[in-house]
């Protein structure tokens, strides 16, 4: 099981991350086209579908942009200022303890000893309090990072907002048109068999049936991916 | 593993879909509410949360709304409309083999009963093309199915935007205020050391750092969670 931090990291090479947008729009875009052009769902699948693939895409953007302007950051901090904080904290334990060790023998050890082993304790107790109250008192940059992210975040939003908005037009005109061409009625022909070559003319609107009906079990299934908890 | 649309379907109860944006948001909460009031850090956590929470609200709206306008005429398509038509496909196939049989033994059987295979067939025939016929003749109706779908996913992302718009512009003023307020010096304690009770100004920075700290480690976790496939 790889985990998607060290993909977004890098360490493992990846071919993109699917997307649920994307895996719905592979699934509308191939049972739009088997539906065919005469095919007023089969279009507008068609049409749904390449807006997912392009929603897909700007959440891809979202993914690398927080990737490189919120999580490496904070993953410099958790590497850097933090691990060096708790390095200055470590070495402040220690000279405690050695400190409380000597204190404990006062007179038996000489009193230079124990001079020195407050004057370490201080030295570290300074550096560790210091780097601390920097790092703390910095807390201003962390909060633009969360500005940053919110922003990518935003981005996002607003890009989806403006793809969506252009395909509800779309939509709306494709209703429109079809709602407009008269409807057609059924005209049965009669059955001169032949043999059973004869029956190609069901075959047609089977096949079509068929597609609709894979097209629904696959947007079931697609629309099933986008929850990773189950 | 219990499957997210039984839940949908509402076939498992359910205390509400875990959102990413939800996860990050008790993330940012929790720690935003430990670094306490007087950090800068903490109460932009705290906001951004609140807005993560309420976003997560926003997707479960858009859930239950795709489920109900969506998936749900989908499903009572699937169930129903392409349900008669397959009993119809069936029921001429059963027919169209009987009449091949008959067919066959021309002279060896009555010749009504030839023709009262034709018939059937013929009957079984118009009505699977009849249902085929009108099913892709109705179309548009699946196209509005469609145009629903994406006016709630358009709905979603606009909500989340306004969401998101907001607390930039509070954030920026957080930002604005934070840095206008003057840069503390760090100012050396020297240690009287009486006993080791005296270390607690250290430790007071100490937990705020440990919070932060903690903050990082969950945010990268959280922010995995949004990753079903590794």
């Amino acid at each position: 099981m790889l985990n998607t931090m060290s993909k977004i990291r890098g360490q493992v090479k990846t071919t993109g991350y699917p997307q649920t947008e994307g895996l719905l729009g592979d699934c509308m875009l191939k049972y739009g086209k088997e539906l065919g052009e005469e095919s007023a769902f089969g279009n507008a699948l068609i049409e749904v579908g390449e807006s997912m693939k392009r929603m897909a895409e700007v959440k891809d953007s979202l993914d690398i942009n927080v990737k490189q302007t919120f999580i490496d950051p904070l993953q410099l901090l958790q590497d850097k200022d933090l691990k060096e904080i708790g390095h200055h904290l470590r070495k402040l334990e220690g000279r405690r303890l050695d400190y409380d060790y000597k204190k404990k023998r006062v007179g038996k050890i000489p009193e230079e000893e124990i001079r020195q082993a407050i004057e370490k304790f201080e030295e570290s107790k300074e550096l560790a309090e210091r780097s601390m109250f920097n790092f703390l008192e910095n807390d201003v940059e962390q909060v633009s990072q969360l500005a940053v992210f919110v922003e990518a975040a935003l981005d996002y939003h607003r890009q989806s907002t403006q793809i969506l908005q252009e395909l509800q037009k779309k939509l709306a005109i494709r209703i429109t048109y079809a709602s407009n061409i008269p409807k057609r009625e059924y005209l049965s022909k009669p059955v001169i068999v032949t043999s059973s070559s004869d029956l190609n003319g069901v075959s047609s609107s089977t096949s079509k049936i068929a597609v609709s009906y894979d097209f629904q079990l696959h947007l079931a299934s697609s629309l099933d991916i986008a929850s990773p908890n189950d």
